[in-house]
């Protein structure tokens, strides 16, 4: 594990929890070694989350033979280095989100991890909240027919405070800020959800004076299968804690959902049904891939458990060879997002709307 | 009264039901005569609203000296000739929106009216609705500091019907289609409650095959103050049935709305309290300026009910010499609303921001 | 019309809108005539809603061979007699709820209207709101199965305020508190949607000191369809301005509804939809028997509007020579809602479960 | 451990988890041993858990002297005996809810374990939930005033289908249905809310044939307060998952929350402000006693989360010899819930009111 903090934090729970929650589990983690930069700290969370050894300098643990999977959950200029290095050491990566800076970055992660062949993931763990997660299932099952509307916002707060200093603040350390921060999500999500964007129009825009990133976006976008729609985030929201919400609409139906209210999706399908209108669906059942796990329906899970899923999700492919995709953010993934979050950059600057292109390797 | 169908009910309602709700009214209405095209719609309709006559041609109540108000409630087509003319002919006018179907004959509707010195209003209803007049309210008193977003959209679903036909789907007549239609609709409230637009990004779409209007619009938009957002509406939103939702985030406190709960609002305050959160404010106690003639507070009013209101505000302006704006749209904010949806059209087929310059008397 | 204050605004306003919303009308309502005990107030609400003549003495009305139909919205103390008299004059009679102060007066109400062989309806208007009237014909259709709950509150906060007086608050013009004035209309939409009442067990009780009716209910109720569930309501839940909500649940599917959401029905049903859940329904489309009388879907109506509907109802019934049930509540369910509360009293003395049992004629 | 099924896993995930969430924890939890009735299940969870051993024979954990809290999540039927035994051989326990099947087996558990000067909790773990710590706060602060009502009701629908079998509806097994596996916890929620509850008048009920204990309950409740209102429970509420809904209403305010929803409360207050509603509180703010163990504002927990704050609790109150109560559910709260329940009985079978009389030690 590189990183202790927020990320360190949700990881560890989720190794962890997986070993008794998802049982048998694919494979049962280890907690061999964690690093970080602040000596006491780093030692502290060994301790909290049970790793054997602690470091601040993590090319130890790319040098570890022990190490099978190298979980990066440090800032974002820390995705790069390590991440590759540990790749090209022939450990499995898994790497939180945004997967690089800019797209030039998230291109080369993606390019040399590929090259190393080891299973990689980009930790979009909204993939894993069992109501996204039924979404995809429901789209997938042709249950909302042709797809003609995505309209995603992932609203939080904590940014209303010019006083504030963290990493997530300083370009060189984030590449930007709720774009790479928070729109990354939505731009994951509407992929994973409704397909490829192929043009963005739009702008982001910092208020709080002195900020050197982005506190918000605003854009407009089309997908490759004609839908249409918007994607915003903001860290300026004010009483919107961590509110990713979104909506689609279909030909056969519609989906909202809240990750306020994470474990619920609302469904509308087009029917004779006099009584029409939007479910409630409280997406406990045991006959889902995730809530299987759980408790008996009705009894929710909560954010930290997302994690759980994507581990497990992780750990199945590498035990059983398996892939990544489509359920899970491969690097390409990653890239994809970091392009497109580019080209909202590139579409703020030159007021003009900007087709999307991949690089493939 | 020109125009018998959902509009000319609308109007009609409201003219007849202010007449006893908002006591003493500050006119009492005399329903004297209403036109429209086919003759035996028009008989039937002035029987069942009380007219006291009618006509096929709208000349005649231009000429009918016993009228001081012209209200236009016909297809789009028919709002600049026959609202110019009764202006020129003296009467005050209520015109539907969208005013006209162009920016131009949007401008020349406001042009020669303002010309003639009447009072005018367009029929933004939704300024009328008691849950948006509180929110207007509670923006000039500064309790959401500055402002800076706005996420706006119309969602209904009747337009995915592809063997539907009314004057909305034709150019000629509609002018646009959902851009018209709902678009303007939250391009006037964007503007009564966050100010002016000065720039939109984004585009239109038509979904269904055959259609020669818009079904869906995709806008991200620049305001003077510095706020950002987006507009969005659409005809293909399944299970939306009238879904006008917006809200708005300042560095005080946020608020949002969605008109299929039109009698509440949701209201966050950043404060030191504890129990921080967006409050369901059921808008029908009676210190608010149209609940006050209605019922007992939490008995709720309905969306007819918000053309009691506007007309009930038109009445006041005549009877006092007063001015309908701000609370009421007048010609001019009709017509900076087409100005707006004609940039809208603008970046659709260029591709490019376009910025907001309004013309002037 | 018998009472010129709330009902009787609500009445009247009623009456001249249903000669135009609803189309054709089934009769065209003539205002004739409007008693009250204030001399200005009367005229003043004659001159308002369009009474031709106004008296402070209601016999006048009775005495008037142009009425058909008397209107009794008077303090619950004034509805026997005026009632009576009325029906036995010829007159068809609409009479606010709670019938009569007793269960023997009520009794007696509808001993003697019956007896006149007039047309009779007791105001229990909520049978009138549209998600209502919709929640009874899906019971009707069975697509709840065998119902086995009724949870039922009627909610209030305007009586926490111990300086008000009205004759809300005197015994002997009311007859109870919270009883009579919300109780009842939970007992009849009890008997409405779920049957008949076989046993109540609770207990009334006042919370403002020097208060002499009831301020809340708390009642745990068995029904003849061995159904089981309460009945509550209180003026002194603050924050609740009109919240009649209630729930029921059948082995087929469950409905919830919340007067201060009135065009909404929530409706679970049991099927093998992996996507479970209530549906938010807007009651709004025009296949519904109120709801083909106004707006396009979506666009609701409010809480004035069963008013309309209700009388709507009673014209007909008097136009066709029909039946007032079981869709309107008459005299009999008048007379039975207050059996009901007047066994729920002597539960609350007594401290036992109370068997119910009617009276026939 | 006694019990390795539902509750097995929930207690033995919380104190897995609390060893590293909450941070540093009180006292770190060796899992020692667990007991069970099938000895491939009970073999298989400790393994799963990471039981250092097994048993199919509880007396065996009570006589391992390594083991300083005995946890009972078995069936009702074995909470008695072996809680006792623990108790008396020195070791502090847990039992889940309802403490014994009767007032008097839950007298007699809660008496010789009070007589063996142990720390004792009832598994009331609502109590834990953070949205109803928030509860209780803001009541301890007064920010409600004087309470006038609670209405708690806890529906589910799992109890539909006539061929389930389980301990739970085994009278020997169970002690009762609903009453004591959901109405406790609706009991012991109004006693912890609210405060004593006085008398109770209402009826247990069952429907499903051939069922040999409650499907439902319907009860009027008095409380030493003179605050009154309902307590209801039922495993047939269709579409109801695991909704445990209340509210309570003060003279200064009102609560109300849906354990559906569980990270959610929401909070009136009467004060002047014009925007008057109820808040949507999301409990996730990092200065409540639970939720500083998580992550950050927004992010929120899940139902097994409750009894990572249970144990905790329990924990710190052994290692500082610290109370359990007011906050934890003691063995007194446990046979109070109890004799509250066989109070509801005793008025079903008799058709009075109960008054609550509570033995002591």
């Amino acid at each position: 594990m590189l990183g202790y903090a927020f990320m360190g934090k949700a990881h560890s729970n989720a190794f962890r929890k997986l070993a008794y929650m998802t049982w048998p589990p694919p494979l049962v983690p280890k907690l061999i070694a964690i690093a970080g930069r602040n000596e006491q700290a780093v030692a502290a969370a060994a301790e909290r989350y049970g790793y054997e050894t602690w470091t601040t300098d993590w090319r130890e643990l790319v040098a570890d033979e022990r190490i099978g999977l190298f979980d990066n959950g440090g800032p974002n200029a820390l995705h790069a280095e390590p991440t590759i290095a540990a790749a090209e050491a022939g450990k499995h990566v898994l790497c939180e989100k945004p997967l690089g800076r800019t797209a030039d970055e998230s291109y080369e992660i993606w390019r040399r991890v590929a090259g190393a062949g080891v299973k990689h993931m980009c930790g979009f763990n909204y993939r894993f909240v069992p109501a996204i997660r039924l979404a995809r299932e429901l789209i997938e099952q042709r249950e909302l027919g042709e797809l003609r509307h995505f309209r995603g916002r992932y609203l939080q707060d904590w940014g209303d405070d010019p006083t504030l200093d963290t990493w997530r603040f300083h370009p060189d350390e984030a590449g930007s800020g709720a774009l790479g921060d928070l729109g990354t999500h939505v731009i994951d999500l509407a992929r994973f959800l409704v397909g490829e964007i192929s043009s963005v129009s739009g702008f982001v825009r910092t208020f709080i004076p002195g900020r050197k990133v982005d506190d918000a976006l605003e854009v407009a976008v089309e997908f490759e299968s004609r839908a249409v729609g918007t994607i915003e985030s903001t860290r300026l929201a004010l009483g919107r804690r961590n509110a990713f919400q979104w909506e689609i609409n279909g030909s056969e139906g519609s989906l909202y959902f809240d990750m306020e209210r994470m474990n619920e999706l609302q469904v509308f399908r087009s029917d004779d049904d006099r009584a029409r209108g939007f479910k409630t669906v409280l997406v406990t059942e045991v006959d889902h891939p995730f809530m299987q796990h759980w408790w008996p329906p009705g009894h929710i899970v909560g954010w930290g458990d997302t994690f759980v899923h994507e581990a497990h999700h992780l750990l199945e492919a590498i035990a059983t060879d398996g892939e990544v995709a489509p359920y899970g953010a491969t690097f390409e993934d990653g890239y994809r997002a970091s392009e497109i979050a580019d080209a909202i950059v590139r579409s703020s600057e030159s007021g003009r709307r900007q087709a999307i292109e991949f690089r493939t390797l």
